[in-house]
């Protein structure tokens, strides 16, 4: 494979903790983990029913829909005001404890993230985790308004850096992200922290990591 | 609302009982409700991810990824015997109790099936469940080579049928299905079987039954 001239990160779960928005749930329920499970898989759902449907509107809605839809689903209420604090949450996620050493650790090369989320979310979340110094490109698919695994997502990559997909590397802890992304052209390294199983969807990762710093160089 | 002048059917879990390959799994594990569960989830997931990325493969395809996938994920083992039965449970699936009534009070009207499954599938599931005489259209959405929600998919049926989707009532047990189908155009029927709690999608369903035989006419 061709020399790695630049990396792009995905943020929801690769970079930013979603799940330190579990804290956040404790006001609304004892099991805020199924609460942030629950929450995640249907925003992702969400994201890819509109993107097929052409229906696209941006992540802090999706976001927000889905949260709605996982407090009743797991027969929990919520105020307004306890459900604007979760959301709220997403602004200023925790970074994973190694990001800051890794992202630094391939300073040479442009580091970007090409990310589900809004503008808006994107720029909090790095503004509030003091990454934006580490990055060069922070790219939000609202740009084209579809979600991923839609190949005019990971075009955006490439065409900010100005950097083939070929000779980029593709980071994500979500599989599917990585098999969009390999699907797509780029290298890829699937960020697995939790050991999760590997997806059937007929790619496989260039690299699979367990924490950002052992990626290659 | 214009009369209706067609009904165009989802299959699987809507005419035909997907849960009844629960009965194929138990060869391989005690928990086959959580096969099945894992099974369907992924398979649709995999229809999502193939169909955003412009990698179509057909139904039959996908369902054994999603099977392996399953087997995996559970941590279960399965011979390449055991995991084709637990496939070839899809091409002979139990139609739901009222189906065959239902299918019947709507005579007069031309009724369709419109669904991800491949046209063997579709055709091994009408015949083996002997719903072929009621049904004047089997649909697959292998002749756009996408899956649903896309409005390529739902313009199927329209076409198919001559009748515009406005004069059309659709009716999934999946409210995601509803809900693509319902902002294409269609007159929908969402058929809650389960008592399942409504997407937060942005579109509400025309009706909502329980049961096939209380479509409206």
């Amino acid at each position: 494979m061709p020399p790695i001239r630049g990396y792009v990160f995905d943020a929801y779960g690769t970079l930013f903790d979603v799940h330190s928005v579990i804290e956040a749930g404790r006001e609304i329920t004892t099991d805020p983990a199924a609460l942030s499970a629950t929450w995640r898989q249907k925003q992702l759902e969400y994201t890819w029913l509109r993107a097929l449907m052409g229906r696209y509107e941006d992540f802090w809605a999706v976001t927000g829909a889905a949260l709605r839809y996982a407090i009743r689903r797991l027969g929990l209420t919520a105020t307004e005001a306890q459900r604007a604090r979760l959301l709220e949450a997403y602004l200023s996620l925790t970074p994973f404890p190694e990001v800051k050493a890794a992202l630094t650790r391939l300073e040479g090369r442009p580091r970007a993230i090409l990310s589900n989320g809004s503008p808006r979310m994107l720029d909090a979340a790095v503004a509030s985790s003091g990454l934006g110094p580490l990055l060069q490109h922070v790219i939000s698919v609202d740009a084209v308004k579809t979600y991923k695994p839609s190949p005019q997502v990971y075009a955006l990559g490439p065409k900010a850096m100005g950097i083939p997909a070929g000779e980029l590397l593709f980071v994500s802890s979500n599989a599917w992200d990585v098999t969009g992304a390999k699907a797509f052209g780029y290298q890829v390294a699937w960020c697995n922290r939790a050991g999760a199983p590997a997806e059937e969807l007929g790619w496989t990762p260039d690299h699979v990591v367990s924490r950002l710093d052992q990626l290659p160089l």
